[in-house]
């Protein structure tokens, strides 16, 4: 069974590193404040003290960090990755990070004859939890192939999608459709509760038909409740929208009603709902 | 049991009429063209030779006709419903008309004491043939009570959600969040081909994650397959896109998304989609 | 030279009834509250006591009333418009009403053996002061060529479009692309003072340029000082946009940037600027 | 008087250097293919083999490049502009470039001790030749000071906005305006003409009144006989609502119509108008 190394302990980390550990794999762990490795070690986890010693234990590393600053350092820094790298070894950041990260990431483990796999997740908290995520991979095959039965104890889903980049380009187009979504709910529940229908029917309603989903599951309380708790930041479904268009510019892709939405979330994301979960969009719609 | 009326025999009328008859409800049927009754009287239906007739023979007659012109005609003419409308019987129209049909229909049917409900459905054929439609009841209660035992048959859900023209409302709502993630889904299809993702890669992510709805599993693979055999006419999705806007100009809600969806809409019926399934959006949107 | 009957003294009517005394017309004024045609007897003009007396001491009669309701009740009140009403005279109905209303208050001159003419105007109190309105007429064109000294007294330019409904047409299409526009320089301008560009140079650049208007000149002003003292109110504005885009719901014509500005005046009125001038759209956009 | 240098010579620089000599200007002028100089020189222009001999010979130095590549080049060639600079001469920027290039040619300027001016003009080929442009001026103001008097001969309107950046910016909020005002005709004139209004009328009446603008004078009739013989090219336009689109992602500002606008334009460019001029975002609209 592969030895498995995993860096980057925050909400998502933690979560998916367990589930790896009651799966019964070896896994060594680091963590830029090293007392996050405590509970895991108690599960039966090795930790090490540097992205480095992760990486030379063990015949591939995960890892999924904050941000794409927290990945190149974790990286390129002086005991970081790519120290540790060589011939053979797997290195997957499931982070989600811009393109020119991936490819400068992916090129450096590269020189080093490494292996390369993006593979950012379409999910939160509970699902990382649950081991329900849906994994968007793309990169270098062999370490696919390598990593599927750790892939799929973190999630029920995973998807191998080419080239690097090709991951990140699938969550962007998830996300936009969830954008959309999101402002189509808030807008549906507006116009309903000013027609005087009853907020918890029309949820019923939808929960009963055609459009009944998790995420209208999930967030159609909330917007009743006004309950922003954040699961997913506004601020980043925003940048992802906005990358979305970005890249609707590029391929040449007329995005009529998600540039509609995106203004919304614009709108939202400057009245101060930035931190707080997208279900928050609804406070600029109603 | 209640004796059951049954007007109009449409490809939902035939479907919803047949699981009264299985769940063992005596049903009295009418339809324009007579030859439509031939299979339900096989099942045991009663026939009568006009909407007279039936309401005249029946506890509570249900209709459910093309458009607000068939259910004026079939409750104002000669020998229509209102001729044989009396004190306590029940009428329950299931068409979706204008709110000002369902309000003239309503007022002659109280002006001969009879109880009046309206019951929009949310689903189309395969629902109705299965008994799982959704019913947006709005009117009298104690017909909407009375009614029970045989919506429970027809659907999966019932609400009942006030005075006439609240069905109609609720079934607005519906539909413009339906139409706006028709388009969301087009967007996001439309950019992922364009960008190199598989298209059947897309759905079965979409398909393992918060946004997985029988909706989008049905219609997804249309889109791929430039498939667009009607189930819901895109010309009726507009035409209620368009109803929900007047009605948000009206309750003071501005719909910056589902107006410009509905712009989409617009162009795709323009373009000659207007017979088409609501899928054939894709078709100005790729 | 003609005998011209005026109805209606509002803003609107008391100006352009005092040009037409100027330019030496014979002039029979009535006003619902007699007090207004005070000042115009002063300038020379007759006074009557009823529309109806009106219309049999003129030749043609010219009204320019507050809404349809109005326009209505002064044609069809015992003794308004059409109890005066006989073969050969005319009259001109230059309120801004709706389809319906010109229709019918159409046919009922024309079944008296009169002329029918509609003429919306483009401009409000200052260009009606100024004789600078733009005149668009439709119905009976000997009328319009009768009424064409008095017009060219009223504005700079007429225009004769057809039959009765293309005034109220082109007027749509104007104040629609007029809407269009105060959201455009309302974003610009808003862009801009975010940007640290200056207000005032930003208005100076736009009037030395392609787009150099007397609408930007008027209102740019209003937009950077907040005044929003009427002279088109806002929600006249945002009924004018509802209309173009039911008229293009009608005849097939996609409307995108201009149902996103309706959404933004929706946004305006709802927020209590409906009596404010069109410029209070910016209150929305900063 | 000051000894001025011209780098650059396509369809504006070209004329702008004309209109410098005319009016008595010193002129050094240098174009990367020789040819285009002679016309200049037989109006009485020096000519120099390599922009470093411009700077060398000149006071100040105006460049108008074709694009940031071009601009770049000019300036850090071996022997570029930056090869010529020395402390206290001028370097003036009139091209439209980005940001990033911008900055990176004042840094390099500044290095030399040299005085550096960014001046996008508002205005295309007939303002250029009639000496109309608006000029849009940010960087050192003692430069735009002494080449106030060249500025007065090539414009009619000039402005100082401040640090570097400010003149693309002010740029960027104009022509975003200016994109939504060509949808805004776009769907005016498509709505018009569907509703059997005269096109050739409609612009008369919008010539007459409030929106009455150069812009609109010369596009109408351009839209009206489906011309688009191109002035400014529409693939320039889409970039520069993108790029104001993507600044008020920065500055946070939501732009709900200019955004629909630029949707508009995208659908225009991928339908291959891109080289056409601007009025040819009519043929998507129509």
């Amino acid at each position: 069974m592969a030895r498995i190394g995993f860096l980057g302990l925050g909400i998502m980390g933690r979560a998916m590193a367990a589930n790896l550990l009651k799966a019964g794999f070896e896994v060594t762990v680091w963590n830029r404040s090293a007392a996050k490795c405590v509970p895991l070690v108690a599960q039966g986890a090795a930790q090490a003290a540097t992205p480095r010693e992760v990486v030379e234990a063990c015949d591939f590393t995960i890892a999924i960090l904050a941000d794409p600053a927290a990945a190149r350092e974790t990286v390129f820094a002086a005991d970081g990755v790519l120290a540790g790298m060589s011939a053979g070894k797997g290195y997957i950041d499931m982070s989600t990070v811009d393109d020119a990260t991936a490819r400068e990431i992916a090129g450096a483990i590269a020189s080093k004859g490494g292996r390369f796999l993006e593979a950012p997740v379409s999910g939160t908290k509970k699902p990382a939890e649950d081991g329900t995520l849906v994994i968007l991979a793309a990169g270098d095959q062999s370490l696919y192939d390598e990593a599927g039965p750790a892939f799929d104890k973190l999630g029920k889903k995973r998807v191998f999608l080419g080239d690097v980049g090709q991951g990140a380009r699938m969550k962007l187009v998830v996300n936009m459709i969830m954008g959309s979504m999101m402002v189509a709910l808030s807008e549906g529940l507006a116009l309903g509760l000013k027609g005087n229908l009853d907020g918890a029917k029309i949820l019923e309603v939808i929960e009963a038909g055609a459009m009944a989903c998790p995420m209208f599951k999930g967030k159609g309380p909330m917007l009743l409740n006004d309950d922003a708790s954040t699961s997913f930041p506004l601020k980043h479904m925003q940048k992802d929208l906005r990358l979305a268009l970005a890249l609707s510019e590029e391929l040449g892709q007329s995005l009529q009603a998600a540039s509609a939405a995106n203004e919304v979330f614009k709108r939202a994301n400057i009245a101060g709902h930035g931190d707080d979960d997208i279900a928050a969009v609804y406070r600029v719609v109603r």
